[in-house]
């Protein structure tokens, strides 16, 4: 099975990885540039391209692993191709490649990825969609080979998981951030923070989270939530956020 | 050493049992609701009382881990004692103690604590003040036993300490609630959202929180921004956390 990665960053670079890892035979590497290309390439033992009309057209299947904008883009300049065409996209509707390729899909790795961490890709949920049932069977037999977490998975729903995967990760990692520079306004160091954050990620992962709801809003606690207020009157903006997330719990817990 | 623990809630009992296992004699619990009194002393071998005059007056150490809301109220009703008073909360300052007794302090555990799981204390941050350095020795030498992380840190650091707590812990499991119930709505499994929730935490363990942001907001990808709040227009509540904690994201990253 050849397989050919279009785009450089963390998504193809990870999924470039793991597929080469498992046996599959990377033939060539693109991206609009060609250092990133050549260096991807490098990682993977192949060749590079940074010219679309080069693509080799007797691969089995095209990996499109750039950023959402850029997927309509590069289908325009891409040649018709027999082999199966995907984008990885949390996003972007499979309906994008409907109108220039025969077979084609989404092949939508579930993780956050940097270049710094290594991810156990064998724990990454991997969400497929295909335009035909031959495809799907193609799609599933490759994501299997590399995740025990392969899932069929309609575009509104992945769009629905990347929204939830907006608040679960983006949203949360900017609140650890939030946490740090209060720490650091007292002088306190964001290690202390640290087991506090695995803790909380560690529960979810046995328990739903809102059986396992913890602070001051939750135990409608107004004398700690009202000190918090006050102390917070000098950051309109965490001011703005403890107060929307606070009222939120408040009412949740209150519903059940 | 001797040590009576008033309280027998989450705090009560990890406390209770890790003084316990490093060794300390636990001469008493007390709790308003002797049900509950009765059920930890029983945990850790030891007395029960629901009477606040029947505190045993020789004891080395007082642990009041209560809720906020109660720590005036025992200490109004406790009578004067000669050995070290501390209460266990993140939002109350040591003064609270000093109109009543000599030596005082606060003994504050930074962990997220639920009986249902068993959390490593080695690992947990200790937070001690205390009304003298003699009082501050004893602190130090009874969290160190339990504890590798004990440092000294003033009330207004620990309220700090506390507030920051909130928006890395209390408010990030919210947002996995969120997650959880986006999810449920479109047929997929909260399993789908664990290795991402865990990994996003476990990134912060080695690297600073705003070195890591990923995300639509952090790239000012606006195009998946307007599609995301497109598709939330029928969850008000989840819009306005959408559209806050996204705004700041951009405006935080725009001035690195």
């Amino acid at each position: 099975m050849n397989i050919v990665i279009l785009g450089s960053g963390n998504v193809a670079t990870v999924l470039g990885s793991a597929l080469s890892e498992a046996g599959y035979n990377i033939i060539q590497v693109w991206s609009r540039n060609v250092k990133h290309a050549e260096a991807l390439a490098s990682l993977l033992h192949t060749n590079f391209i940074d010219d679309l009309s080069l693509v080799d057209s007797s691969a089995d299947l095209y990996l499109i692993a750039v950023s959402d904008d850029a997927i309509p883009v590069i289908k325009t300049s891409m040649q018709f191709l027999k082999g199966i065409v995907v984008h990885t996209s949390g996003s972007t509707s499979i309906d994008i490649l409907k109108d220039k390729f025969e077979n084609f899909g989404v092949f939508y790795p579930f993780q956050t990825f940097s270049k710094e961490r290594e991810v156990n890709f064998r724990d990454v949920p991997i969400l497929l969609e295909a335009s035909n049932s031959k495809t799907m069977l193609v799609l599933e037999s490759i994501a299997s080979s590399i995740s025990n977490k392969a899932q069929e998975c309609n575009s509104d729903q992945r769009k629905a998981l990347h929204i939830a995967a907006v608040f679960a990760c983006n949203f949360t990692n900017h609140l650890y951030t939030i946490a740090q520079k209060l720490l650091e306004e007292y002088q306190l160091d964001f290690d202390l923070l640290r087991p506090l954050i695995a803790e909380t990620a560690q529960k979810v992962q046995e328990f739903m989270p809102e059986n396992v709801q913890t602070g001051p809003a939750v135990r409608k606690d107004m004398n700690t939530i009202g000190s918090h207020l006050k102390q917070l009157e000098d950051h309109p903006e965490l001011l703005a956020i403890y107060k929307l997330l606070t009222e939120q719990i408040i009412s949740a817990s209150s519903k059940n």
